[in-house]
């Protein structure tokens, strides 16, 4: 794999990069952001995942979260992918919640998306590789987070790879895709109109299953979304029936925006270096 | 005065607040960014204004600073203007670091700039009383920091008001604005040929007059704009021969971005709180 690095500014004592490359996956040029700590002691460093909402780049959580304070204080690397295949001859829709920038971090099955929108295995398998040459001193450890369509990608991706990621946590997530009107416009189109292929993309079936991550999920009491979009019932109902412990908290007058994910964006960080020790 | 909010975001237990105006001083409509911290033990707050850099509106400090958690750590509002008039019928220029976005912070001279080009007389008069009326509990303490063409108008603000601001500070700032091509071209064009009247908006010649506030300057090595239009040389070499302590630091690898004013700005906070309370 060819990397064209295009961006590298010193932040807090490491390196915030942006890089350019063909993703074989997804058949286009990709961006991504990756943070590297300073590592002054050139200890093992694991690796954190975060994954971004509905018509988000890289550019939003690298600009606007303040994250690296927080990864320099950890030593911890930050990898952040793009929320879907980009290019002209990429398929797409007028829509802001379809297409580009609305990948949902699925493999499509259905014509014309198909092709391009298997953001599932980008970031599993072609990303994974390209991180893990990246990180100088990789500890092989990590974990994955997201805010809103990230949540629902880092829950689904997370539970998917119980074995890998040793925590999952979400700002604000999509937590019943199959059941709310962002989710159900992206699976019919994505994957088709028979919902059982739904299963294996839905948070809320996928916590039924044995042995899940410790997860932690953050939600303002003021996101113009809440409940709506994303109603934690269904989702919470099934990790209680099931015996996962989820923690799931809610932030008294804090909306969808990243003001709300940098207030708390520490406690996520905190939550998963417990795991990644 | 009538002032619309057009945003409220809860941030780090505070309120970053986005207001419009028609302002008086530059006959325009303008927006300006304000963080009011928790206050939860409702004591007196002081006031840190923050001054942004060509090209610059209010959104890019309040979006990539991160600088929300430190002035609730520490307890103080901070208010953010534009950086110059706005509007279709105010003078333009096609050039990025002339006219709308780069109004220097200086009362103009010249036609067609004279009218609307008043930032100095808008922050130091009307803004302020602005801010007076918005932030409850306010102490009456200031003090002005800044980025670039934003810490050029820290200086020169502050200075001229050397009573009244306790401390400015300032990332990467146009330090002699009579010397260089960024502020050559614009007092050029905003105050008109003769060089006398420049002085009273170059840093370097007021740091020749008696018994200014504490200074903090911070530097990067690998700013593409340094030395060149942030040389720092004239500058100390006035505030040394005129036994004005300056705090310069240069911090290497470095760059002009707001990657590098998040890395400094807990050093920034600490060292204007030194001198508000």
């Amino acid at each position: 794999m060819s990397l064209k690095l295009i961006e590298k500014h010193r932040s807090f004592d490491g390196e915030q990069c942006k890089y350019t490359h063909y993703s074989e996956v997804l058949q286009c040029d990709m961006t991504f952001s990756i943070y590297l700590p300073s590592n002054k002691e050139m200890k093992k460093i694991p690796l954190i995942w975060w994954l971004s909402g509905l018509t988000c780049t890289d550019d939003n959580f690298s600009q606007k979260s303040g994250f690296q304070r927080l990864a320099e204080k950890y030593q911890v690397a930050v990898m952040i992918p793009d929320t879907s295949p980009r290019g002209e001859h990429v398929a797409d829709d007028e829509a802001w919640d379809l297409g580009q920038g609305a990948g949902f971090y699925l493999n499509a099955t259905q014509d014309p998306w198909a092709k391009h929108y298997n953001m599932y295995t980008y970031i599993v398998d072609e990303l994974t590789s390209v991180a893990s040459s990246l990180v100088p001193h990789f500890s092989g450890e990590e974990s994955i987070m997201g805010h809103s369509m990230g949540g629902h990608g880092a829950l689904v991706i997370g539970m998917k790879n119980a074995a890998r990621f040793k925590a999952i946590s979400a700002f604000s997530p999509i937590l019943s895709p199959s059941q709310i009107p962002w989710g159900i416009k992206a699976f019919s189109t994505y994957l088709g109109e028979d919902q059982t292929s739904w299963k294996e993309w839905d948070a809320s079936e996928l916590i039924k299953e044995p042995s899940m991550p410790p997860i932690l999920i953050t939600q303002g009491t003021e996101d113009s979304f809440y409940p709506g979009q994303l109603d934690e019932t269904y989702f919470l109902k099934n990790a209680q029936e099931n015996n996962q412990v989820v923690n799931y908290e809610k932030m008294e007058g804090y909306d969808h925006s990243y003001f709300f994910i940098a207030t708390f964006l520490e406690d996520h960080f905190a939550f998963h270096m417990k795991y990644l020790r």
